[in-house]
């Protein structure tokens, strides 16, 4: 693993992660004034710049703080703890501004920026059903097996199906705990913990024996959303947590995508109103995922299976297809304009279509053809 | 009944629905400019403005027209032919330009303009699954026990379930058919269509004893989304002909909206992929459609069944709420920008949720509350 941060660096940044309550706003306050080393000496030494009530409100846990016993504690588990300086620290927390994470206490062999920076997050309801759960791990094994990773909470349902789902695809896969990546919450989850920790990363912004708390899975959402490329919700009641997530990404500038459900269930009641308030993009697939959050470089998406005469064109021929009329005749403008291609570009797909009985030109107006009209269903 | 076109109208109107192609382009270029008077008129007499090819095309069927006979069938039937100029005439036909209907023959006592005027077209797959099946169904209960008919086109599937809902209701309910209105097409749903006849509207441009054709169901289409406020499709596989209703129902201006489904359904794949291309609005139940396609003068949407202390709130205090954040003191500016207020409203709103423990203030800037924290659940 390529660490780059100064042993200093560590010393403090885990000295901080045990004293401070990471989402203090004077605490805060401090990042863009100074290093992680130069915060914790002025909390130490009580610097004429740090207010007050912040120093008062740390003084006990920073006398007590030792953060080579923590870093002993991480090295002993197994796992280390990533700094800003790290290679494998992932730029995208940026984004954060100064609610970014001091550190990260990790387990797992694989560097953290290569994972999460081709990774998707996954969260929805703890109650999911069996819907959802398979809808969360067939997503995953799909972005798994074209070699991108998850990113979620952990928890029971679509978090754990997302988690399972990468490991089942040989994926990695990143549980962003809410506790030390050495406490099991919750303990149904203990053994599938394991399978991530050796097989992907656990992540935590508190130290290791850490209890998890209301505040912390809420404050921990905006790191699941940071590190991802997107997020997707799956099952998500009326007031998940999983809604805060998919806010932040938003905030984030990052894409959001919810799957939908049937309207009868409980449980996708909080995508559909994402939908409908059109602060998420409507998904049903991995492919469908990836169109939206890959970039040149990427993998390319997996091309759809061909069914059918219509099929066996181009995308720019179908969207002409798609533009035609089955009765009027339609001026090139018009179909131009429908189809979303330029006038002087459709001459030549217009003339393949017509070649193929799939459209009927009249008088430079066209219309579906007899082989187009074929495949159209007779009914509504 | 109230109608105001006079016999001579009647006739020409039933007279051009027998003998012309209704979707012949040459004459739908005569509605500017003659009455269906003039144009049947003319059609006999050969006018010197009429295209050869027309006269050609229509001459046989113009000779063997025998309007009254017609006419005498459609009363026998206990209906009518309604034509503009009729007080029921809907109006909003006139949104289809020159592809609107000659005239629309009626079976059904109810007024048809009355019946349409506070309508919403529910569509879909005739091989609909039981979930679609239901879902329609109860769409058009819920909009029946508000007042609302549908209209639909008499498919089995999606179609059956519509009218059959809105019969259960004890609402209207239309079906515009691809045949003559004492055609029973598909004749399993003969006595649905003797039901709708009675307690609703069967309609058809096409004159009684005429044949379904493929075109004809296409054609219909279009009458189907201008009689209505909206379209609302329910299941739709990748290429059904529902796709046609909805991009007849943009054409005209109508709200398109697409009811999701499971995503491991082929039947909902059309649906998602209208609201994934952002052409429909997402919908799951009666309220969600009428927030849409109500207009002042309609009766109100029914109010949400409170749960929860947070609903108990305005629902611009709730939009307030959900702008804050758990953990972060945020800028009054950016709770407004968030929850699209005025940031000169929004003391007022801020100052009640401060008061019931819902928000918290700390120099000017806002957090939720103890109170909105106890609402949220603890994991994602």
């Amino acid at each position: 693993m390529t660490s780059d941060a100064s042993p200093e660096r560590r010393l403090a940044c885990a000295a901080l992660s045990r004293a401070v309550a990471l989402d203090d706003g004077e605490f805060r306050a401090l990042y863009p004034r100074y290093t992680p080393e130069e915060a914790w000496e002025r909390l130490v030494t009580g610097g004429p710049d740090i207010p007050e009530r912040l120093l008062g409100a740390t003084r006990r846990a920073v006398a007590a703080a030792d953060p080579q016993r923590d870093l002993d504690a991480i090295a002993a588990l197994g796992g280390r703890l990533v700094c800003p300086g790290d290679a494998e620290w992932p730029a995208t927390l940026a984004d954060l501004g100064d609610r970014r994470p001091v550190a990260l206490w990790v387990r797992g062999a694989a560097p953290l920026a290569s994972v999460t920076d081709r990774s998707v997050a996954i969260v929805g309801s703890r109650a999911a059903t069996p819907y959802g759960n398979q809808v969360a791990a067939e997503l995953a094994v799909e972005l798994g097996d074209r070699g991108w990773a998850t990113v979620s909470g952990g928890a029971y349902g679509i978090d754990a199906g997302a988690h399972r789902g990468s490991l089942a695809a040989g994926a990695p896969t990143v549980a962003v705990l809410a506790c030390g990546v050495d406490v099991s919450y919750p303990s149904g989850n203990r053994r599938l913990f394991e399978e991530v920790a050796s097989s992907g990363l656990l992540v935590s912004e508190w130290p290791p024996g850490s209890s998890p708390t209301r505040l912390r899975f809420l404050w921990r959402n905006r790191v699941i959303a940071a590190l991802a490329r997107g997020t997707v919700v799956v099952e998500m009641g009326h007031r998940s947590g999983a809604r805060r997530t998919c806010s932040e990404a938003a905030r984030l500038g990052r894409h959001v995508m919810a799957v939908p459900g049937p309207v009868t269930s409980a449980v996708s009641v909080g995508c559909h109103a994402l939908l409908r308030a059109r602060e998420a993009e409507c998904v049903t697939s991995a492919a469908e995922v990836l169109e939206l959050v890959s970039r040149v470089g990427d993998l390319p998406p997996e091309p759809e299976v061909p069914a059918g005469r219509r099929d066996r064109l181009s995308q720019e021929a179908q969207r002409v297809l798609d533009a035609l009329d089955p009765v009027e005749f339609l001026p090139v403008e018009e179909v131009a304009a429908q189809s979303n291609h330029d006038p002087a570009a459709l001459d030549v797909l217009l003339d393949a279509l017509v070649e193929h009985d799939l459209a009927v030109c009249s008088e430079g107006r066209y219309r579906l053809g007899p082989a187009a009209l074929e495949d159209v269903r007779r009914t509504a």
